[in-house]
């Protein structure tokens, strides 16, 4: 093998994604390729439908992963169900939220926003009252807000919409694998993750869910699906069915990632999953505290998956961060957008969200932080 | 590891991808995950453009793999350059062409087509009647039909498009690394590709690559591109520049892999691997000849990677190629649409290419197939 292939070192990833990766995952990767109409991978890809379904608490068909990153999951949605003019309304609290105007408006929608402020949670009340002023066909907000780690109130958006016709929409790339998601129960239509977060496999695949009322929509399409690659209609044919019909080649070894991603979850079991996403958060704010740096975000709406941290006054951002991947080889990812330089976003997400990540993560930020202030 | 997964057993894939994987390959595919933006996983980024310029025979900046595979490669030069009505023709003789006038009629485009019998190769003076006649924005053609087994004359319609406004789009999935490709001196603006085939890397990202002229094409659009997954604006400033601004987070692993496979490829030698094709190739013509079974395409514009091959009168398609699969653990290809049932696709790509393999399957088919007549 070449050598800048030889020469990685793990590193222990507590940014924002990708996270740590088991070794019985990278192992699945590894194992040989089969075709992508092979009855042995077929049985594979009816086993990840099944692990999706239970894990998102859902009987939809429609579940299944897309060749291409959490935002292809994020284009795949959209592109499926929107066509011009349609109304559509999407509650931004952060990058990912702007990013779903983005692609809904390159789309041709018609597009309004609430917007609330970034660190701060979307205001159940406020969407209330937009909804009883318009009919929208599709509402969107993001479950866990990457770029500030607030954990958006998707239940409750959920209760509005129930009875209506307008589908939900959520983006649960962050918060898939690492908190509650009640799928049916709460009423999203559609639904959108990625591998490379709580999922603890690499990136490369997004999962996602559609409801039956979600597939009436496509079906009902006066217009093509104008994206032959995300075309649902014709996805489905190859991941549903005796035939099998062939659409494109499927990414056969991440598929066996997948797999074994969700596996492991299944095995340790949700609740533990989850609570151990709970406490390595909790051990974490504790510990910066002793440290004397603060959250970004209200402890009521805080992710436990993604710590938005304050950048402590007077200590440079990027020096840090460097220091901490060239000599500690841990990596801890930076602010985005407004936040950039304001914040750090520490990652805990799935095989990461272990005490021994925490110690490790607060021991070299000892070393590397300047004695800071007001401790 | 999961019972599904510990279970796989080699296969020797001699279909139409993917190909066999060689075991560094797969390696490099379990190598720890990096972050997306960590500097050594930057500079393989860096390496892998260089190496698709190179095995491109290209000067082309805008290089880069795209996340997805073939199939998005497709989508990617035809969302990122067409915009409504614009004048689109494009070059017909099987599923693939086909596959790039959906593609470009969904997206709004006023496409044009030339037809050729499934079989026979494009034929460059009905394509230069036909450009005397309007002018295109962009023509398109498929290099190596992967349905039915031709090599379609890429230079020769390239050479039509030398000195014109006219961008000349080509798929490249099933030629790439298996035969010459001359991407700057053929004329050719847009190419892309596939891992799965003639790389032997397995399925998920598709190389790409746009000459200065497509870029100026893009960068005068009066609209955005209606994708932004695929918004090469946006990819470009990710994988090319000082800041690698985040745009989606890459598919670290399949990249180690890719990497290593083109790493492959330029150790061997581009002759030499060609050569391996070619001889390969006519060693399963001849053998198949010894067991009267025909080749559908004439010899002349034969693909040494992707062997169309006339199913004996008589003989039960999908029995044979189950047998071959369950027995012997070799996996052929299918013939699509109107050769479904017609033809088999022997598939002798990168890794596969390799004497044994062609062997190994001869014995297989020997085995398997009823005494034939007219030997």
């Amino acid at each position: 093998m070449n050598d800048l292939l030889q020469t990685i070192e793990p590193v222990t990833l507590m940014g924002p994604g990708p996270s740590c990766v088991h070794s019985s995952v990278l192992d699945a990767l590894a194992k040989p390729t089969l075709g992508h109409l092979d009855p042995d991978f077929i049985r594979i890809m009816d086993a990840i439908k099944q692990q999706l379904k239970t894990l998102l608490h859902t009987r939809n068909a429609l579940t299944l992963p897309i060749s291409g990153t959490g935002s292809a999951g994020m284009e795949c949605s959209f592109v499926n169900l929107i066509e011009k003019n349609d109304p559509v309304l999407i509650l931004i609290n952060g990058v990912f939220g702007m990013r779903m105007q983005d692609v809904a408006t390159r789309l041709g929608a018609d597009v309004d926003t609430l917007e609330f402020d970034w660190g701060t949670p979307v205001i159940v009340d406020v969407v209330q009252k937009q909804l009883s002023k318009k009919t929208y066909k599709l509402v969107a907000v993001v479950h866990a807000e990457t770029s500030t780690g607030v954990m958006n109130p998707v239940s409750g958006i959920g209760s509005l919409l129930k009875n209506k016709e307008t589908l939900f929409l959520v983006d649960a790339v962050t918060s898939f694998g690492g908190t509650d998601i009640f799928m049916d129960d709460w009423g999203i239509d559609v639904l959108y993750s990625g591998t490379q977060k709580c999922l603890s496999c690499p990136p490369g695949l997004s999962p996602v869910s559609f409801s039956r009322a979600a597939v009436d929509v496509i079906e009902a399409r006066k217009t093509k699906v104008p994206n032959w690659y995300l075309d649902l209609s014709l996805i489905m044919n190859y991941w549903e069915g005796a035939t099998r019909a062939y659409h494109h080649t499927a990414p056969v070894n991440m598929l066996y990632g997948l797999y074994q991603a969700l596996c492991l979850i299944l095995e340790e079991g949700e609740t533990r999953v989850f609570e151990r996403h709970m406490k390595t958060h909790l051990q974490l704010v504790r510990e910066l505290d002793h440290l004397g740096i603060r959250m970004h975000v209200d402890a009521a709406c805080r992710l436990p998956m993604l710590n938005a941290v304050c950048i402590p006054d007077g200590v440079d951002d990027a020096d840090v961060r460097t220091r901490l991947l060239k000599q500690y080889k841990i990596e801890i990812g930076a602010g985005l957008g407004p936040l950039a330089g304001k914040i750090w976003r520490i990652g805990l997400m799935g095989h990461t969200a272990r005490p021994e990540n925490v110690e490790k993560l607060i021991q070299a930020l000892k070393a590397v932080l300047p004695p800071l202030r007001d401790r």
